[in-house]
């Protein structure tokens, strides 16, 4: 059976992706945004915010673990976890395996998002919003952090893209990022999804730009997420510990200590996602522009 | 100004990738292929075989250098290479950098796309075609490996995907791979283009499989092709000497040693192929289907 | 708000259609068809069986009003009325506008379009299918044909297109029109869709060529239908009444004297309907093919 | 062979059109837009300004003859014929079918269109640009209308749509409409293409509205034209002469005493583009906005 109705996604007004859609299983609008959940042929249940492809049910693990992984064994013993976003549950619940974790405070904007995705998304969070360790609080996760009187071992910024209209640019800044900075506890490492940077590669540079000011220790790392048709970015960053003192050769001892069973990362996944080819490496290094309040990185920079 | 003029590329009939096109500025059918080049806004100018990018100008470095460099340094003192393909001369480009090669062989079928790359895709093989040391032949690469009484240090197959229709899928078989490890000379060493391990995963898993039954070292490695939207899959063998003991940190000094210029292949990009994540290696590895002429594997496998 | 789900509907492999998805209201597999209710941006609520769009809430009354009533009004004074097809309800709604008539019966193949379409798309069918002249049957129209006793005034074909994989186009044949030649009454009158006059030329005047060899009077007309983004086609044939007497200039009275209501028919758009332009008139009757059991014509010819 | 190049037109933001495109005949920027020749798989030839789909080889006898001969055979004995725009040629070939033409000016503001179609769509200029009655300007239309002291027996107004951002809409206003009512001829008739009906019926609507405020008779007629998978509208008008009263029973034998061959229009043609349907009259006649130079129509209106 042939397919005729179609997801068209935009990276750039040139630059589009086509995914068959086989079913619509969920739209709705919330406050903030068009929420809709796809069932695709390629990647299973897709979750599409404002026509921009989040998750898919066949690749969401690479995108999470990713995220989560590397902060958290930098680390070595997180017990107080902030999730600044993450909605959909996914990043929650690779913190929740650390079983040296107390407490993870989850920040989401959008009540919606997080309704859907346990409704439609389950295979996202099985049991996350359950587990007595999280808090889940729906907010504004700029003022949360600035509220706080709290510290973290490890903040994780699951955060939609710093679009011009939308609620998320201020929290690529160096204000922002400097109150992270005060809300980490001894040890304590941040990490925060950074964009494409192969789709949009300044907006990529800014934000680690903005971070290493901030930082004494700060490093981008990217991997490919296939539902998005391009590598991802993020930035990791500490003040006491240094993200390429992780060593690959070290990163299967440290999961199986923690006990965590992963799908993608692991000390190959890991020493792949840290080693950036020559041409990206001059490319987000020269990039000297910072974000701030004031002066914010809108995508595409 | 908006954009009307659209390139379409599916990689599955229900995924597909489209491209905005400024100008067509060559078409022409040989008697092997549809032949385009087109002019693009976010890849420059594309060559388009059947419908399908075979290169672009902003990005055809990182295939090439991809392709070509692991195995020559791998070798340490290629002479004699053989391509097997390679119409655009960007191959040939980067093995001529190595000043110990005094003879390389290329090997392709079809005439028009040397020309038309020659005439409207010049950044792919200023000089090449000038040079003495390339001898090009136009002709069939199975007859030729086959045929050919020589023994070649480095052999690279940088040849279009194994399609059923299209005349390239015994190129991807054992008996083709066994014949290619008979003309190697001592320490030589064999790599090939192997498909997509993200769009067509089995396809790529099934080269390499053919390719260990026949050299004591077989190693695939992967890269991010922003054009292709896609990773980009390569297998790298040889009988004497292992590609996982070409350690990244001795990269930078081997280019420098060649006295050889890249723009995206370096030690990081090299750790970056050659690192597989788990979810990769698992599904590769557990591939056991072997291509044979009388059994050959066709893309998607 | 930015549009990003699209149904996209092919008139051939080359010509296509895009159309803005708001939402999507229901889909269903029935026995025989795919089934879906879209909410589109430019045509209202969208009916699309097997990716082809054959209704939508905005001009449907312009393919149901030039199906119904200009076979109604040469008849002039029908009574039993037999709608083949028809699953939406517009059809019938049409002809039930009659109060002349005392019966109607539809057969309809697929009993879920018929649910579908009371459910979701009752602006099509309101009051319809609970008015005691219609009898509403479930089955092959074929087989109904060929077995009933009684004879009918006006019989409607409101059928899918003769594709080869689909039901319908045993329905198209001489065999077909013969036996709907029997079972019509004194004055009976026939009338069918027959395929776009613009996008599938040859299939409809096949289609007219087959009637014309089995009534003594038969004659195509065409109307645009904006959602189709084409001219639509339709054969109006009978034994006793030329089409081309029933004389625009008497539409209005006639329609009048039935107390018919129209959004889109009347004098003029009769008028328009039966005045083919040359080049059409050429196309179609050149056409000299007879569809038959043995031979059936399929779409596109 | 697959397609894979197409051209993607839009009538609105969530209704588009596509058509696969063979080759890239020839594409230029003239100083007013861009200009493209396609070789189309559906259509030929196909002429595109600014994205937008002006003539087709397969289908613009369609357009050219439902925009001229009304006029002229309103008229009578059209000797001296104003053309504006019109620079494909083809509307100055059905005017100089007339014998009784002695002159005919033709103002297009874009030389390049005009080189352009005589070199690569020939087809619609064959001998017109050679024959001798033809005075070709390059220049602004307007400025030639209230510029001129000639008067013509049939102004045609073969221009391109009144948007915002283009050189057009002054050329759909009461001032120049008033202006070429002054510049008319005894008996002299107005004819001007007037977008689509069906995709932009305000638009269509105004031009109408605001023509018949000028004229003594103003009347709007449509045809279908395949390659814009649209209606096409246009409004005839004059002082002294009622389009009403030319009685599609007439046509045949005017175009005879003419000895005008045509392909498309002809009585039935006539009778078509004349006889409007309820819904269309309803939509087009309620519209009372005039457009003037201080409050000109864009479209979509």
């Amino acid at each position: 059976m042939s397919n005729w109705l179609w997801l068209i996604e935009w990276d750039t007004p040139t630059h589009g992706h086509i995914k068959g859609v086989k079913r619509v299983v969920y739209r709705t609008r919330s406050k903030y945004q068009d929420i809709i959940v796809l069932e695709t042929t390629e990647f299973g249940r897709l979750l599409v915010l404002d026509g921009k492809t989040q998750s898919s049910e066949f690749d969401e693990y690479i995108y999470h673990e990713a995220l989560v992984h590397s902060a958290m064994l930098l680390h070595g013993n997180p017990r107080n976890v902030l999730i600044l976003g993450g909605g959909e549950g996914a990043t929650a619940r690779e913190v929740l395996k650390y079983s040296s974790v107390s407490r993870a405070v989850m920040v989401d904007i959008d009540e919606e998002v997080v309704r859907v995705c346990r409704e439609y998304l389950s295979f996202m969070n099985e049991g996350v919003f359950n587990d007595k360790r999280l808090n889940l609080i729906i907010g504004d996760a700029l003022d949360y952090v600035f509220n706080t009187s709290e510290s973290f071992d490890v903040v994780i910024a699951d955060l939609s893209d710093p679009i011009e209209a939308g609620p998320s640019y201020k929290l690529y800044t160096l204000e922002f990022y400097k109150r992270i900075s005060e809300i980490l506890g001894d040890n304590g490492v941040f990490v925060t999804q950074a964009t494409s940077p192969t789709n949009t590669p300044k907006t990529h540079a800014i934000i680690y730009s903005t971070i290493r000011r901030v930082f004494k220790y700060a490093t981008y790392y990217h991997v490919f997420i296939p539902s998005f048709s391009a590598m991802w970015g993020y930035v990791i960053a500490s003040n006491t510990r240094n993200p390429l003192e992780l060593k690959p050769e070290d990163i299967d001892y440290l999961l199986r200590r923690h006990n965590i069973n992963t799908r993608f990362y692991d000390s190959k996944a890991h020493e792949h996602m840290f080693s950036i080819p020559k041409n990206l490496r001059a490319l987000i290094e020269s990039e000297t522009r910072v974000a701030t309040m004031d002066n914010p990185v809108y995508m595409p920079a």
